[in-house]
């Protein structure tokens, strides 16, 4: 193995005419200080206990702006501002879901209505409940059998497929557009299955989007285990549901990104960053509360160990990655609008795990010359180097040509508790979490170096 | 990245003559046979919250037995059978420390007494408390500053360590062997820090051993945190402690190891393990119930998919690892008595975690061929297939020339909870424990069909 990994170290210290002893050594150090003197995990308490959950338009996000803005100072940086950012608000409200059938008893399940979603308006909406699997199943039913009816998707997450993004990306397709497909048949309101990866009950909240053609009819998650048990139970007898709810979007509102920066020796920009809001629900820890700390963490290295960047390293934390992007759009259009030059941009938005890979979005050359360097990440677990999506916020400043990446962590956990009650500050590991701000701010490391 | 593991593939078809293609197909199915239909996560629930914690010559052993063996009956095995093994019996009983600095008051703090150790029978064993850093401040005190106290070792696992494994390694030193060195110089009991990363206060349990030479002094495992409060008051003040224990060992017992196998259609056996007892707290559930389920895991999959092995596929669940490894040796006397040929033996006890490599210790032809395998297992998030230690319990197979591997999971959170009370089902993740149980089949299963 040690051979297969020295055969391009060699190879690539030809090609590109690197020093790689003392970027190793550097690397090494850069571990040794995060490893040992890392806040990123006290910082994270912070957020999650002493801020908690952050959507936009909260008070809990006006909150963690304020806590944002005293970090990023007392991490040492050379200034630290806001940016303007209007934000779509949605409330959740009172809500509740029951569900019986034919002659039971009314049963609470739990529930969650979708990010973006419109509720009942504190009426009750009652009606018989449709069970579908997917798409497939759900174009078989007549109008007839839709018109006046609540429809499930009960569509699982693929367990067989190994990175869990690729099932999220599958199953979202039920989350973000069926209430429209439903309210085009008649049908007054979508369940769908959570999409979640956990052998639990725990409803999973998340964004959906309406067809303005349609009437916007309620969109709800409901937890992995009713949803199979109410298939089973449609297939011998009719379920209905009793739905009331409050949620719905409310006017925009004047919102920030944080951000903080330390001055490099020469021109251009570096970014790290992590989204800020979270949903409504749990304390937004791997998501993303975790990418917020580890960008500051990378901050605090270049600051506390004198690393004398010669780019300015930039930590963006975003706000409403969930429910509009808008900081990450807002972000982008300053860039495109300032006379900064950016040089790389790096996000971490799927967890604070153990670290295996970066995904790239950018030129073939640059991909390769990351890929060159695969050897000096191996030993701190990131081994695949690919072109792939970098992140939500920072995708906006592709189509100025910033080469993007995006930290790629173990992914076996994060969908049990993403966008969830679950997704809490225990749900977080020390290590893991500042490993990962270890090879962000290596890689930043050898950009700052390698790339003018 | 694609091509730097595309090389040695095309390489290695030419070096070995495989079909990569019927085997990459083969080890998706395994694949998706147990990340959809894998049972090992109920197994798991079963085995930690049923029989509980199962330490040898403990009534929760017995109850281990029994389950194992119905267990494996129940996956499929075509015979299941109790290997007899004489196990050491060490009982934990009462057992409390207190401190207090000079005219402070007492305080209870978190313990664990160490496994094998001898407690205090009883009796108050009241003594100051001279707190080192390490083996080096230890031998610069003169044996009038030992004799009569208590030494406390606040030794800290290295955090900047990237592999867990080698920081236990490291810590571990003063668990096995400090109290024989304070005996001998005249000290009154031992305690150490706990050998954990996690952040918190949590005693973490273990073996440790006396030098037949000295008195059995008692052995104590304290928290990290007060570790270090010891340490900051030590410089100012005097602190005293007060210990009653009751650990001790007993007479040895006749106990198990269980085992349940699947016949080839070849001669041979290959045996996958884990070991069935665990310490005395907790639920051991990581350290092992994740390789005991994880191995009847595999054995389901033979035989659930009819995958027709060659060679005997024999689960092998080893009795006292924890205090003793004899039943890892009573199995590698019956291997050497037997006419049996064993082809190659994997152990998983590093955790549940999600897999990152294979250890091996075999042959460098051996090393080489599995090694040319590493792009097939690059879609499941093994990378790192080295040359290493294999495991407690097969070890002693390597007399015999057994070719031997272990199961490497990510290794950031084994040492939060290990040997400790944090050690129970909720910490193990389905999908991460049933991916390990993947690579051991894919890997059996590539062998069965490659080697004779």
């Amino acid at each position: 193995m040690k051979k297969l990994f020295f055969l391009p170290l060699v190879l690539s210290g030809f090609l590109f005419g690197q020093d790689y002893k003392s970027d190793s050594v550097a690397m090494r150090k850069i571990a040794d200080h995060i490893m040992t003197k890392g806040e990123g995990y006290n910082d994270l308490y912070q957020l999650t206990k002493q801020v908690g959950h952050r959507l936009s338009g909260s008070e809990g996000y006006s909150k963690a702006v304020k806590w944002a803005e005293a970090k990023l100072k007392e991490a040492g940086a050379d200034r630290v501002w806001l940016q303007p950012v209007k934000v779509p608000v949605w409330v959740r409200g009172e809500e509740s879901l029951q569900t019986k059938t034919g002659n039971g008893t009314w049963q609470s399940i739990p529930m969650l209505s979708l990010g973006n979603s419109e509720g009942t308006n504190g009426k009750v909406v009652e009606a018989e409940v449709i069970v579908v699997r997917d798409f497939d199943e759900f174009d078989k039913l007549t109008d007839a059998q839709i018109k006046g009816k609540i429809v499930l998707f009960n569509y699982p997450m693929k367990q067989e497929l190994i990175e869990t993004g690729e099932a999220y990306g599958d199953a979202g397709r039920y989350r973000y557009g069926t209430a429209s497909l439903v309210a085009k048949r008649g049908g007054r309101a979508v369940l769908v299955r959570s999409i979640s990866t956990a052998p639990d009950d725990v409803p999973h909240t998340g964004a959906m989007s309406y067809d303005a053609a349609y009437p916007k009819i309620p969109a709800v998650a409901i937890g992995p285990k009713t949803a199979d048990e109410l298939q089973r139970l449609s297939a011998k007898q009719k379920i209905y549901a009793k739905l009331v709810s409050n949620c719905g979007m409310r006017d925009d509102q004047d919102s920030f990104s944080v951000i903080g920066e330390i001055a490099g020796t020469e021109n251009g920009v570096i970014v790290v960053g992590g989204h800020l809001d979270s949903w409504d629900v749990g304390e937004g820890a791997q998501d993303d509360g975790a990418g917020v700390v580890q960008s500051i963490e990378v901050l605090r290295l270049f600051k506390q160990t004198g690393l004398k960047n010669k780019h300015t390293i930039r930590a963006v934390l975003f706000a409403n990655e969930e429910n509009g992007t808008r900081g990450g759009k807002a972000y982008a259009d300053y860039v495109a609008k300032s006379s900064e030059r950016h040089v790389f941009a790096i996000e971490s938005d799927t967890g604070g795990y153990s670290p295996r890979g970066f995904g790239l979005n950018m030129d073939d050359a640059k991909i390769k010359q990351v890929q060159s360097w695969q050897p000096l990440f191996v030993p701190y677990g990131v081994y695949r180097i690919e072109k792939g999506y970098a992140g939500a916020d920072i995708n906006p400043l592709q189509k100025l040509n910033v080469p993007l990446a995006g930290l790629q962590p173990d992914s076996q956990r994060y969908f049990d508790l993403h966008h969830s009650h679950s997704d809490v500050f225990e749900a977080v590991n020390r290590r893991e979490l500042l490993l990962g701000a270890t090879v962000m701010a290596q890689l930043i490391y050898l950009i700052d170096n390698y790339w003018k």
